[in-house]
């Protein structure tokens, strides 16, 4: 049994119940999915509404490695820690995938000690968001096609771009021609359900019926002239908000020192903003003192669309950033150097002032590996005050919230003594190029933006359609802050190419595409799926 | 709003812990699923193994009309006049597909005054168990085409009969060419989750270690020298149970009259077997003084598959069968006869007939409509009277359970007096052949089966493989005993042709197809879809 499945399984799960109780949420704002699992009600998340909201913590990463960095771990640790020194916290993250589960990375609960639980369970199905994201999508997927089948739409099948999702890892599917049987046949494709824009439209919406005007504005394709036509169009946004009725309302669960956490929605990180959803957020701002949130993939990506697009549509704003980094991770960012942690740290320390421009005050928490040296952790701690930013050794992978609380109380204190306002990347009436132009200058440090052909068309397209206002996705490799994951540490200077854009109307969004993003992962040789099954008493065996 | 969403949406419901509670189920037993749904956990099923079982009632029909002779909503007033003359009844149901939901024919939950609530969320995701059983489904699926793209299995791409799911109605998913991206290209399709072999197995597993051998068992495609290849040869068997774990647990849910229902399973009624699964049946039997199911279809195909497929294998035995009858479908099997109902009759008699043969005591239920006539129900009634069968006019549609009361003491005595052990239509040692024409002349009265001579060599390689022993799945049109569906009444002397026959070594039956079976349904020209909403209050609107 792998050690984070066999630790989930050793704690004692208090019922969910008590839990909510101790956050202040009232039995009747619970909807019980077994005994440690509830999602928040509909009324209940109404009457939170005029509720002074708490501070909201970022936790955000350097330039992660394949592993990860441990932001889920160091967020849950952070929560635990807060709530251990008597500042009450509520955890808000997002809902693990059932792709890499089978596939290669395995769950996305947190792990050690920091852990939210019932593992097993938030990491299979959960409460049935997905499946029911996964739905949605996949019934305007059969709406659009039916359209074609019957005659009278004015959508041109060569024009469809809404694909089809599945939660798995699935590379056969990634290019299909369907409609063989009962034409019109066309090519398509399938991606993973979290790249779907329908998750993206439910982390972003404030309620059900910004919910269905979302949905409206998804644009499924063209018509012979280029028209857009919407799900609106399709009469399609009505029943997919129905299979989203019960989605849309956050879950709670547990960690393992007890803090409630919230795990709702997960869209991509590169082609959609790869946060929580705002409902969820606002919910964890009402309950705590404190809601610790996290962002996907590094600052670059991950902190920049979770301030640029979820922060800007909401007005949620930040009062402290964290940055997670390892030693492992910043070895590897200083690549060949003499001394690669000294060449790493450029890496951090550029994340550190991004996050700063952002008018935020930054904390960086080394998530602390049993390899690492007390030198190498002393000589991150020292060039981290060089720059005026505290840094804080945690280990609450091994030791829960307590191997956090150095880390809790610098957060806290920066947060409670913040007091400016959030500072964005580009404001909302810049030209769509340009928002991206502003991206790659000032946080990725480009010289220049090269655009294709295509994407400049589309971008004027857009920008005619009336969509001139959304900000911008950026999908770039997640390993460097160019668009060539190779290029490590702090590079600048370089031209960011621009290959393509992708309209997001639903989700409020432009994408940009930095080179070749993958939306429908495929499995390894040999997959995680083969080493999990389910024992003769009903338990699941070989999670990680 | 529909009339059954407003009669569902009008009822105040219990508590599903007082359900439970009434009906000996300690709060320990349940997994809580919002207020009013909970399944029984494992713990707590395997103690219900040692108590002695209810008996059982089959509610089944004569050929249906497309709209379904009631059914469903017979088996829930059913269960309701049990309880209400004191006779302690468990309804035992399949769950719901989205596919008709957004389709054509709307929910399954019964209909009227005889309905299981909570009607909108048992119509959409209810406990996810579909959702489920697709994703086990597909990911056996990504797991043969992961294979094909390393390499090294044995498996030949040609030869794959392992086909995809969605639950949803998407004609152009029927055939598609996948792997145009990362190959190998091949033709393959998806079905409609019901459809799933992985469906059939969860609803004939006997517990958690069955489900496992019986997904192992699940052959996927052929090598190059037609070895069969199977979901346990690829290491697929335990991921898929895991995803099963919470699946496989039944659901309680309570009738509009207070009954308890256990809503389980759902498989195809042609391909599959149609009914729900045998863990929930057991577990009504083992709650009820009666459990109450039905079968899928009429009964040539619903209740022959019962019994000779799920008894068989169950040891389970009905004390009574029900057979369901309307006016209106009975003068549609009369067709253009001088008096149509005389002559449908033939129909229902030929049903009666059948199920007397298999040693079951018989009551008709004549489920009323407002456009019925006295005279015609007292025809019925005397025609019935006539083959020493009591028929019973029920109008539970209107009244609930009150209106079933004559039908219920009836059942009560004749399954209360009942002592004959099932006689199953063949025996286990049968060529694979020959019990198919023992069904074909037994209940269809067909003179002769024609094998096509693809279905004759695959037959005989099924038995050369060893599982000769298995019951066979008829796959038939159910408007008509034959394989016509415009044959209405009671025909005889025809030939039956047998075109196809597949294995379903999983599920632990040979599907012999007669003519064409569509296993994907489509959406009509405006489906059921257009007409769904989500109100602003979180509510659902527009479900029939």
């Amino acid at each position: 049994m792998s050690i984070d499945l066999e630790i989930a399984r050793a704690a004692t799960l208090r019922p969910i119940a008590d839990i909510a109780a101790e956050a202040g949420i009232p039995a009747a704002g619970l909807d019980h999915y077994g005994h440690h699992i509830a999602k928040l009600t509909r009324p209940y998340l109404d009457s939170l509404a005029s509720r002074p909201a708490g501070r909201l913590i970022l936790v955000t990463a350097i330039n992660p490695t394949a592993a990860g960095e441990g932001k889920t771990t160091t967020t849950i640790g952070l929560g635990d820690a807060l709530n251990r020194i008597g500042r009450r916290a509520v955890i808000a993250l997002r809902e693990p995938s059932l792709g890499p589960v089978f596939g290669r990375k395995g769950g996305a609960t947190g792990g050690g000690h920091a852990q939210v639980v019932p593992m097993e369970r938030i990491n299979l199905h959960f409460t049935g968001d997905f499946h029911a994201i996964t739905s949605a999508h996949n019934l305007l997927s059969a709406m659009i096609d039916n359209q074609l089948y019957w005659g009278g739409s004015a959508l041109d099948p060569r024009k469809v771009t809404w694909r089809r999702v599945l939660d798995m890892n699935d590379r056969a599917l990634r290019r299909v021609v369907l409609g063989l049987a009962d034409g019109p046949a066309r090519e398509t494709g399938f991606d993973i359900t979290v790249a779907s824009e329908v998750m993206a439209v439910l982390c972003l919406a404030a309620d059900p019926a910004d919910l269905i005007a979302r949905l409206s504005r998804i644009v499924v394709g063209r018509t012979a002239d280029n028209a857009p036509v919407t799900a609106g169009d399709l009469h399609a946004a009505g029943a997919m908000a129905a299979l989203l009725a019960d989605a849309i309302q956050p879950n709670l669960v547990q960690t393992l020192g007890g803090s409630p956490a919230l795990i709702h929605g997960g869209p991509f990180a590169n082609i959609a903003h790869g946060c929580n959803s705002v409902i969820a957020t606002r919910a964890a701002l009402a309950l705590g003192e404190f809601a610790v949130t996290e962002a996907g993939f590094g600052a670059d990506l991950g902190a920049e669309k979770f301030l640029n697009i979820k922060c800007r549509s909401s007005g949620l704003a930040p009062s402290c950033a964290v940055v997670v980094a390892t030693v492992r991770a910043l070895k590897l960012q200083g690549g060949d150097a003499l001394d690669p942690l000294a060449a790493g740290f450029a890496n951090l320390a550029r994340h550190v002032e991004n996050l700063q421009r952002f008018g935020l005050p930054v904390v960086v928490a080394i998530n602390a590996f049993t390899g690492d040296t007390a030198d190498e952790h002393r000589s991150l701690i020292d060039a981290c005050a060089a720059m005026g930013v505290e840094a804080h050794i945690c280990t609450h992978w091994a030791d829960g919230g307590a191997g956090a609380e150095g880390l809790a109380r610098a957060v806290a204190a920066a947060a409670d003594a913040h007091d400016a306002p959030l500072s964005l990347t580009y404001a909302d009436d810049l030209p769509l190029a340009d928002k991206i132009r502003a991206v790659a200058r000032t946080i990725y440090r480009a010289a220049d933006v090269a655009f294709s052909a295509g994407a400049t068309r589309d971008l004027a397209r857009f920008e005619a359609e009336g969509h001139g206002r959304l900000p911008v996705c950026m999908a770039k490799t997640p390993y460097s802050f160019t668009a060539d994951e190779k290029l490590h540490g702090a590079p600048s200077g370089f031209v960011l190419p621009v290959d393509s854009v992708r309209l997001a109307a639903g989700a409020g969004f432009v994408v940009a595409l930095c080179g070749s993003v993958n939306t429908m992962p495929g499995l390894p040789r040999v997959p995680a799926a083969a080493r999990i099954s389910l024992g003769a008493d009903g338990r699941i065996e070989g999670l990680s």
